[in-house]
């Protein structure tokens, strides 16, 4: 949990909390299900466990399945990109690159699941993922207590909808226990052209025209979200708010991040743009105390990385031609 | 601090332990430096910290600095790859790619601090940042208590030689203040071709002619290492040996981490290729007990990890082509 007490003062917050997500053990807020589904698998005596994806999930699965010397299958769409198939394969796990889309990678999953009795890790019919997932809630209300108590607001962004829910879930229950006095509302990112939670949350229901404009936010490109229901739940029992961030918000915001000390991939970047925008336009009040849940590394996406950066200052190794190029950034100031 | 007893069974061993440094705030064990680094500069009032590096000190630094809200000017060759480059201006820092070698930006930047007045984080000339890398030593001390005691072997690759002493200096510390009552030997990793600490080691002085044949480790691909002095004697004193490893067994290693749940950058696969070496051929013994530093995560290099990686298995979405493809693997077996 990172204060960011510079930032906050910036956009007119009391207080601005980031908790890293990338810090877990395959650098994203996914491992919270997979520990939960490896051991479930455990429990019920299953030999291998398996999952269709080729994001978060997938990684977390097969490196949480390696811990545990459980054989693992992970189906993916065979345009998956090659870094995410390496980091698989050291992972050790067994990895289908379907020749079709990942709907049928999807699919074939299932069956395999139900044909050789494999423990299936897929978020959309596994229904202890989620206990995993929460533990992100009782993190928030347990560590909030060290920071002034319980945020007016959790920002999350959103693809599925199962980790919101999830985090959600987590933080009624500590309300429930009595552990913490109140509860945050929820502040929900969807990425612009990719946002049919956004547009449930208002109709309550999916729209009638798939929204695939797509998004640099992979881990939120979800246009058919299989949780909808339950992130539409648990942002009504918030009081949330649903904001949609474009991509250039998103680059930005993974900017802002970084110069505050935390990489954060495109889909994490989104809730902190959210809360950017939603304090821009007024929609977060002015002095309210907000946590973004960062959900993933930024060293998960190099290339949008690359995107963000911008351009180094490309100088020849000379003293006067380097003071003259630092002109005005601020590091030279009162120079020796 | 990850025990990987079906590892250490494979290898014979009585136990391992794979301290994961890839879970600091940049995935590298360089951060125990930076942040010293950083609080220290404050302390003295800098108002710009400085290093030349492309590598795991120069994010460290660059995420460290922005999370204090210092500026950072960072020194790299021109040709440093684009993904770190990105990284440190995702960061925030302040990047001068010089049109030279990277002993040209190492100079430039030597001068910069002089002239500027700028803090150097520079590791050859800083005597403080010995005190960050320390703490991998104290915490091996402090935390192998959970695990029966003090390992007999800590392995640690090495690259400048600055982490292995660092950590020596740490536990020597605790064993002199009680904490621990015996200290580990150490195990140095060097990579074959480049490897002119395990010649120091031998001969008490740098090879004559110069070891630069390269290594796909490139945070230990240090042919004019500037600390080699102090790891020499932190081997010394430690009764350590070096071994030295080469690509394929770098590769093998990061497999071998992965299949048991930890995601190593080359260099820090090169420790636990050490320990596969070591005991294969008997210089450590069989059932001994052997910590291995994992000295940076795997997402630092995805090139590497697709080298590492493999080929995934290419089917049509069909159920009865999968079972046919999985025939032999060790998934399938009791099949529903």
């Amino acid at each position: 949990m990172i204060d960011a007490s510079r930032l906050a003062k910036d956009l007119g917050l009391a207080q601005l909390l980031l908790k890293d997500e990338g810090r877990n053990p395959t650098a994203s807020f996914k491992d919270r299900a997979s520990s939960v589904g490896v051991a479930h698998a455990l429990q019920l005596g299953a030999k291998t466990i398996a999952c269709a994806s080729t994001g978060n999930a997938a990684t977390s699965l097969a490196g949480h399945a390696a811990l545990a010397g459980m054989p693992c299958v992970i189906f993916v769409p065979h345009t998956a990109p090659e870094p995410k198939l390496a980091q698989l394969l050291v992972f050790g796990a067994t990895v289908i690159a379907v020749q079709g889309s990942y709907d049928q990678a999807y699919q074939l999953c299932s069956q395999a699941c139900e044909k050789f009795g494999w423990y299936n890790r897929n978020c959309a019919i596994n229904p202890v993922l989620v206990e995993g997932k929460k533990t992100g809630g009782l993190e928030i209300a347990e560590q909030s207590a060290s920071f002034g108590g319980v945020p007016d607001w959790v920002a999350v962004s959103v693809g599925d909808g199962c980790t919101i829910a999830g985090i959600w879930k987590g933080l009624a229950e500590m309300h429930h226990l009595g552990v913490i006095d109140r509860l945050p509302r929820l502040l929900g990112v969807q990425a612009k052209g990719v946002a049919p939670i956004a547009y449930a949350l208002k109709h309550g229901s999916m729209p009638a025209e798939l929204q695939d404009a797509g998004t640099i936010a992979d881990s939120i490109n979800v246009a058919v979200p299989r949780n909808w229901r339950k992130a539409v739940k648990a942002l009504k029992e918030a009081h949330g708010i649903v904001v949609s961030v474009d991509d250039d918000q998103i680059l930005d915001a993974m900017r802002t991040g970084g110069r505050h000390g935390v990489y954060a991939e495109p889909a994490a970047a989104a809730a902190l743009a959210g809360v950017k925008a939603a304090t821009a336009d007024g929609t977060l009040a002015k002095g309210g105390r907000v946590l973004a849940m960062i959900t993933g590394s930024g060293l998960k996406d190099t290339r949008a990385a690359i995107r963000a950066g911008g351009e180094p200052i490309r100088i020849e190794p000379n003293l006067d031609t380097l003071a003259a190029a630092l002109v005005g950034r601020g590091v030279t100031d009162g120079a020796g």
